[in-house]
């Protein structure tokens, strides 16, 4: 390597875009949403870009880790990984803070996953850095495309009409709690994405009632497959009932219930099969699930907290070896995230379900060109080096200045929806 | 990619090279050993080179499959996969065949793995391609160096002082059958290499005299690292009397027992470490070995039959999920095996000991300037691009001269071992 191609600087930019209130198990999502924005640049001028989590201790770990990339080839993802290990150490929990990461949703915001996250965010920009000094897509060196368009599902949520603070004009979407309101937003999402199956986000409102949205998705969407994604809020007993009222229109059923053991006991009692991303989120995880068996029987993966691109991918021959399907995951992201997952999925040979995005409910973006086009719900693995896409430096500056003006720098889904209803305590499984 | 890269040409060249008399459970090593050795050509004529085995059913595997490379990008791999896949299919076995097969050592002249074999194949040439499209080494195509050299073992053999038939001059060995016979082997072979850790080919004589062998290594060898490898020659009986008599010299105990069952019998009731390239020699082999509980604990990977390169890092992040432990098995084979062995290793993170090679008994060569040199038993990870080596057009000739002059198509370490005792069966075990 021509040490022009040395890496010479990092550049870490908190972003913030407006994200719409959806309801979910932990609470409600805020006003804004925040993602880092991770530039890497070599001594010859290439910059490689990535897009990841943007809470506090996220971005100090990355600003930590960073130092570790100077000098380093874009290749040298092994030695960026071992310098990544020895400097990011996860930071100490007490018993309380580990009681409140229980009751969170992501496991993107759990410290166990800092150092895959910081990882994963450095890998995806040099792997980009990789794809210009070799003139080939990051699919080609994640072993070339198995399909060249990746398909991705409607992701709904019940939500308010808007924000409790008002702090800009409300969404587009409108209202959706009840049954008839969930179509709506069904109809209205595959009229504009063309996505081809659906996936509802569940643990937000009383069972009985999100069991009958998806009575009523079947009802209107004949032969699309369905999904529910509880969050683990429901009890084993409300888990088997709902499955029961469920029956024959479930694709797979997504984390009904809480941690490894409710899941197992579910699918002792329970024909459909379990998929998650809360109780196999990395390799220790996997082993557990393998050694009992394997009640899950899809793992819904997320290159942003598994360590990588790479890491994925042998999640997946994990995954082959195993008999397990595999699909994404997502959190509220724009265009960087979501082509990296593209060029991941790609080149993925096992992916057996639409991947998980949340970008329908995104209305900003810093890709260059702006938002990204679905075809019949799935995206076109980009061509150009690297992820092929760059960013718009005007529409990052907007979205850096919403994150220094909206002041929020945590996720916290649970506090804000004590704003709605202060008796909320979040505590799961609720139902 | 500019359609100059795409593939225009393959050539497969198959060659022989002397090999002395080694003893082994079949049988033993006739005078030539076969390889193939690929060439891949792109438009605009770059050439990526691989080696792999050269018995008659790969070359005819090779030839099926080679046309599927016809206009393909040197990084479409998963295409490469998936064409391999849909032309190659296994051969039928017959039941006698498949018995005849059961005595077989090596894994990698099994039909079953006919499709992973020729996708490493090509793999490997295409890795080579692509390294010199991007200007980078293999072993960054594949995450960059874990380490700058890999290191490799001693490799010892029971043998005699020349073949039966007298093809050429006797080898610069000797006659190695008696314990102060092999402890001079050892000398001689770490004198001249460096190696630091010493492995015995078994299951050819008693196994009193084999223990025998490993006793007397101990002693002019201490704190030598030392392996066993009876090729499932031992029943399980003898398998755990010998290795109480190696009680305390062993860093791990390989293929004592046949089958899976025979060595978590084995491990039952053994403290030292079982490890395999005969019991996990696949994805499913492996996960039956973690449905059992791992009664292996080490995988002797070999990047020639597990699929290739790729395959490989993917195992060995199986084996880092399961608290495996990792490290490569070999054939007789010449240089550009070799360095794709030592671009794999420096790449894999988890390589917890010093790798099998055969390649201190060859004594050609068609790599470009020679035998490859050892420095303390390692090699040192090419920088060069692609693979760092390529062919020497005048030893690849000769050596194809050898094949078209030696007669031999298939390995037939049971024949030959005929010729010496018209008496033996090959049945395994045999002690
Ligand atoms: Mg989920
Ligand atoms: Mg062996």
């Amino acid at each position: 390597m021509s040490t022009s191609h040395a890496i010479r600087h990092v550049r870490i930019t908190p972003i913030a875009f407006r994200d719409p209130p959806l309801l979910n198990a932990a609470g409600i999502h805020e006003p804004w949403a925040l993602r880092s924005i991770i530039e890497i640049e070599t001594a010859a001028g290439l910059v490689g870009i990535n897009e990841s989590y943007g809470d506090l201790p996220m971005l100090e770990a990355l600003a930590k880790a960073a130092p570790a990339l100077q000098g380093l080839s874009p290749w040298s993802l092994n030695e960026m990984e071992a310098r990544v290990r020895a400097l990011v150490t996860p930071p100490k929990q007490t018993t309380s803070e580990f009681l409140t990461q229980q009751v969170s949703l992501a496991p993107g915001t759990h410290v166990s996953k800092t150092v895959a996250k910081v990882i994963s965010a450095f890998e995806v920009a040099m792997m980009d850095l990789q794809g210009q000094m070799a003139n080939a897509p990051v699919v080609d060196l994640l072993g070339g495309a198995a399909r060249d368009r990746v398909p991705y599902s409607a992701y709904l949520f019940y939500k308010y009409a808007e924000h409790i603070e008002k702090p800009y004009a409300p969404d587009a979407w409108g209202e959706a709690l009840k049954p008839e309101q969930l179509v709506a937003q069904a109809r209205r999402m595959i009229d504009q994405y063309g996505f081809q199956s659906i996936k509802l986000k569940a643990g937000a409102l009383p069972p009985e009632q999100e069991a009958a949205g998806i009575l009523a998705l079947a009802q209107a969407f004949p032969g699309t497959p369905l999904r529910i994604d509880p969050n683990g809020n429901w009890t084993v007993e409300t888990s088997l009932k709902i499955v029961q009222q469920l029956h024959g229109v479930l694709e797979y059923y997504e984390d009904p219930a809480p941690r490894l053991d409710g899941m197992a006991a579910v699918a002792r009692e329970c024909d459909v099969p379990l998929a998650t991303n809360m109780v196999v989120t990395d390799f220790a995880e996997f082993r557990r699930n393998a050694d009992m068996g394997c009640p899950v029987k899809i793992v819904l993966s997320d290159h942003h907290y598994w360590g990588g691109l790479r890491a994925t991918q042998q999640l997946s021959m994990l995954c082959r070896t195993f008999d397990l399907g595999l699909s994404m995951h997502s959190n509220s992201h724009l265009g960087i995230s979501l082509v990296a997952m593209t060029h991941l999925c790609a080149s993925v040979p096992l992916l057996t379900y639409a991947c998980d995005t949340h970008y329908p409910w995104q209305d900003e973006e810093i890709v260059t060109g702006g938002r990204l086009k679905f075809e019949n719900g799935s995206l076109r693995v980009p061509t150009g080096p690297g992820l092929g896409v760059t960013i718009d430096r005007e529409a990052l500056a907007r979205l850096h200045d919403n994150y220094l003006r909206c002041g929020i720098r945590n996720r916290d889904d649970l506090g804000q929806m004590k704003k709605y209803d202060p008796a909320f305590t979040g505590v799961q499984p609720r139902f």
